[in-house]
């Protein structure tokens, strides 16, 4: 299967190469070549004139069945948020709403230009179902938290996860083991998480630091910050680690980090709903620590749009400066492409537009007002485009949007499936 | 002319009302009645089943042509930006590029849901002609820089703007002084203004404490902060001032213009952007100031998208007082709508869908993954909808954007004029 794709300006998001017109060759699941004229025996030719040709987003961060909780409950304190209405209603989740949950998200993650995601959440099996038949690249991961005891069910399931799941669906589907947070795992289980994820080398993708509440909490149980607690388990000795937030990393936490492998996942959208603050993400990034970008799940963010965390994390560290230049718009983009690859372990096959890479990438429709006149494409993209301005989504190799119609996904149901199932689960809360 | 539109869900923005499923009735400019179920003869029925009809959103503060510098020169401090960039392309732009710029910024605000905007610029004549061809709703203001001697030429164009511009285009033109703001105003024309404006009853549109550096120049010329320096001169005291930015005000600032007419208009993305910092809005709302948002010129912002600014509006509040019930999904969409209204001085005949005010309304279509499940309509719009969303866009009773169509702007040939004459104005800059 080739698909040749003409004319498009190519935002490769390689280093600082700037974008240019050319063609693009995809065989089967891999990039055969870029060039500024191409010319192959394609199955398919896509017309990219006036449209942007870039790397999938990489949404490095979320829960995705909690789409089925969308708007729920806006605007509250966290933990009423939380405790009043999320847990009850999670709680009634069975495996049919975790599968269609886990669509609905993946319906607008591809309609809003994301190829990748890293998932935690429970019933990961209905997930990766759910993953293998839409056909999105993932890093998925269940959720481990100790505070009650569960006799082990819970780390027999992630290691089910990970025996059952790594590396299926083309390889689309990766693993990660899940601890849930400092505040959830105490130092006896996590340290065996950590001795299991060394073992098989499986990365850890975990929360850190998202309130001022866990940083009390970790304080007077540990008398450690949350990143100190982790460190001193030996996290970041040997494993590849996932830490979505970073909201509350003091320097001295950042130094810790500095050298690991892995990264941070920033949920800027999410992090500002929630009342959480701002992760300081330009201190990370100066001391080398790769940093991508999250939406964290719809129940918290209201839109699994990553175009809108893109412009969110620039606009958020130029007003932590109070300086403008502290990010710039390609600095936001490549966060959200080459960057979250890194955090997914993920970036020798994707994040970049490079000849012998996985074929995951968008198309974007310039010829929109909004996004008119072309100065500076990054600009735009940064800063003016948004999910709805994404044409065409590949995965792979495989078209799972074109012009707007999702291909491996039947719309009508989908919402008929979700909205009968979200009445279920809120009635009465 | 009728227009009747069917089984919506009506968010009327009238105090508390619920959203609820009905019908509206436009009858040439205005509603004529909005019921459960509405029989009549129409020239015109839409099936806005599966859609919101909301009021059409209003950009309290715009500068129009600067579209044409869209992304031309993100990422720079604020005095690079306007020193090096911004005015010396904005001194090139002849009449027709005004027209052009303002035609492309009024195609972006038709298609992202904006019905009316209040404008501040130069060569007001070629906007007012565009605005009465497109058919939006416009408060048009010159903007007026006394550090300059100009023997009154801009003066004189701000009285001509006024006498030949005031209530035309079936009313949709009003007029505003524009006085652009304390540190290019001194205090003797700045009196002969407010005294011109007293004598023929015309509101202000001013800039107030939008920099940090602001509040050192004024400190430096008066002993006084910004809003100080007005309040001395007696701006609040007989007329209506659309104040813009309001970013660096103190308690006793916001005490000054407390029972003031008109209000603040809050541009959350542009102080962002430009890294100026958060307006403290809660605070002002709490003393009974009217808060309405605007974008900005697209040179600032990148985007008029007014769904941007309401999530925005919402977040920063959330995040300045790390709490996520200081401003709700419903009062971000109200600051969009009845507060821009209150602000153009308008709001007696639109911002609210309510029988016998103007029809300037929104369609949007949320039989999309990302507004699904519906849980509560109001998150939805504030937190989860993006200007692309809107489906139909109607002014005065005019439809102006049927099912995303523009119909009174030719596309192809605006972004040809922007593209061509955006070119010449960033040349060598």
């Amino acid at each position: 299967m080739k698909i040749l794709i003409k004319n498009g300006s190519i935002v490769s998001m390689t280093g600082d190469e700037d974008p240019f017109i050319g063609d693009l060759l995809i065989e089967n699941d891999r990039i055969a070549s870029i060039q500024p004229d191409i010319t192959a025996d394609a199955d398919e030719i896509i017309s990219a004139k006036g449209m942007v040709v870039m790397p999938g987003l990489i949404n490095a961060h979320n829960h995705t069945p909690m789409s089925l909780l969308r708007g729920f409950s806006d605007d509250l304190k966290l933990m009423d948020w939380l405790e009043k209405k999320m847990l009850p209603a999670e709680e009634r989740m069975n495996e049919e709403d975790i599968y269609w949950g886990a669509k609905l998200a993946m319906a607008e993650m591809i309609r809003s230009g994301t190829t990748s995601f890293a998932d935690m959440y429970i019933h990961m099996n209905q997930i990766a179902e759910a993953v293998k038949e839409v056909g999105m690249r993932a890093s998925l991961t269940r959720g481990l938290v100790f505070n009650h005891n569960d006799g082990g069910k819970r780390l027999t399931e992630a290691i089910d996860l990970i025996k059952r799941w790594s590396g299926q669906a083309d390889g689309k589907i990766t693993t990660m083991f899940g601890p849930h947070a400092p505040y959830t795992c105490p130092p006896e289980p996590l340290k065996e998480v950590i001795h299991l994820a060394v073992e098989i080398n499986i990365p850890i993708h975990i929360h850190l630091a998202e309130t001022v509440e866990e940083l009390t909490i970790i304080r007077n149980r540990y008398h450690q910050t949350p990143a100190e607690y982790l460190a001193h388990l030996g996290m970041f000795e040997k494993l590849h680690v996932l830490l979505a937030h970073g909201v509350h990393l003091n320097d001295k936490d950042i130094r810790l980090l500095q050298g690991m492998r892995g990264g941070v996942v920033h949920n800027p959208v999410s992090n500002l709903k929630l009342g959480c603050g701002i992760a300081p993400i330009s201190s990370m990034m100066k001391q080398g620590i790769t940093v991508g970008l999250g939406t964290d799940g719809a129940g918290s963010a209201t839109t699994l749009d990553m175009f809108e965390e893109i412009k969110t994390a620039a606009w958020l560290q130029k007003l932590n400066a109070a300086d403008p230049t502290v990010m710039s718009a390609k600095e936001a983009l490549r966060m959200a492409t080459i960057g979250g690859a890194k955090l997914l372990h993920i970036d020798h096959e994707t994040g970049t537009l490079e000849v012998g890479k996985k074929a995951d990438m968008i198309l974007i429709d310039m010829n929109k007002p909004h996004l008119q006149p072309i100065h500076q494409v990054e600009s735009l993209l940064a800063y003016s485009a948004t999910g709805s301005d994404v044409h065409t989504t590949i995965v792979n190799g495989t078209i799972l949007m074109r012009n707007r119609e999702l291909l491996t996904i039947d719309e009508d149901e989908l919402i008929q499936q979700a909205s009968y199932r979200a009445k279920r689960l809120v009635q009465g809360l």
